[in-house]
């Protein structure tokens, strides 16, 4: 590898120089308006490049965020293959594709720029909460049964969530070094009974809520 | 009630003076050492009282912390009833215990920097890591069967830390209005089965892990 041509010599190429304007512009974009009210076109003003060259980079808002934010994955990639087989084994899939996307070393630092972001700042809040809503939630709530799909989702997401703030940013063994193939036999059943609701035999299936 | 004699008139009286030099010389121990390796003693030195005097205020470490991070309940004296009717329905009460803790206009700020402390610095995750461990977990895993007991609890816990991140912090609707006892029907059984493992009647019960 070491003999293999360094890739940078003096200034960068002009197109680094463009994506990096443009990453400079999303990430003031995203944080002062949102991720749902910044545009393709206000990035690209912002940048002072021809919007042609945002879409030349960048397929939609999403990837231009998934970059901007250094997320692992493009939720759209890997949701539509979770969501498409339906709600039978759910659960199980969106364990594994987040820990396949959010298990390891490197991503730890990532996790936790996006949580401390979104903990520090109402504008970092914001902008997650959209971009969570809009890519991930959405998209997952569409296929799910009953009424309360979207709650189903959210508390679903929220198990996952709490699973990354106790496993990579306060770090609690034994959660934090235990084998993911532990976990997601432990935590499968669990986002698959948020994502349907009660299995068919689980007693209090279809108990009304008190109160 | 305007009509009340102010407590307050002029420069505050001395125990509040104490209270207050405790409280910082505590903050400054639990942020510098951790929770574990915080003392009693060495927080009276800091904020040069006696020893005895913080015993004067406060029964217990536990109680300091409490008092210094502004956590709405002790742990000790929710999780004694909590856990001593032993595993059964020990989900649903613990749901109904952190909701009642946590789910009031006040607590949102206190949730917010708590999670923002743990998020932004390496001394504010292990300090409450360090606390929920021993305080919490400890407390919970000592009543639960199986040899994963202290697993489950952790992963019980990141149920509830993801509901709170999602519910206070990026305030995702609808789980961020969605009445409490409505979340408590959704939770209690996910938390159940956390901490003492899949229902008898769960397909799939007793399965192992996979790999």
């Amino acid at each position: 590898m070491s003999e293999s041509v360094p890739r940078r010599r003096g200034r960068r190429p002009a197109g680094e120089d463009t994506r990096a304007a443009i990453m400079a512009a999303a990430r003031k974009q995203f944080a002062a308006r949102g991720y749902e009210a910044a545009t393709m076109r206000g990035i690209a003003r912002d940048a002072g490049v021809d919007p042609r060259l945002v879409h030349h980079y960048f397929a939609s808002k999403e990837e231009v965020f998934v970059e901007a934010m250094q997320f692992p994955v493009r939720p759209t990639t890997v949701i539509g293959p979770l969501v498409e087989a339906g709600p039978d084994g759910m659960g199980e899939r969106l364990v594994r594709v987040f820990f396949a996307a959010w298990d390891g070393p490197d991503q730890r630092e990532r996790i936790m720029a996006l949580l401390a972001s979104a903990a520090t700042s109402p504008e970092g809040a914001r902008m997650l909460r959209e971009f969570v809503s809009q890519e991930i939630l959405q998209r997952v709530a569409a296929v799910l049964p009953g009424p309360d799909a979207r709650l189903r989702a959210e508390l679903a997401a929220s198990q996952m969530i709490g699973v990354a703030f106790v496993r990579y940013l306060i770090a609690l063994d034994p959660l934090a070094s235990a084998p993911v193939e532990q976990l997601i036999e432990l935590l499968a059943p669990v986002v698959q009974r948020h994502l349907v609701g009660p299995l068919p035999a689980d007693p209090g299936a279809g108990r009304p809520a008190a109160g």
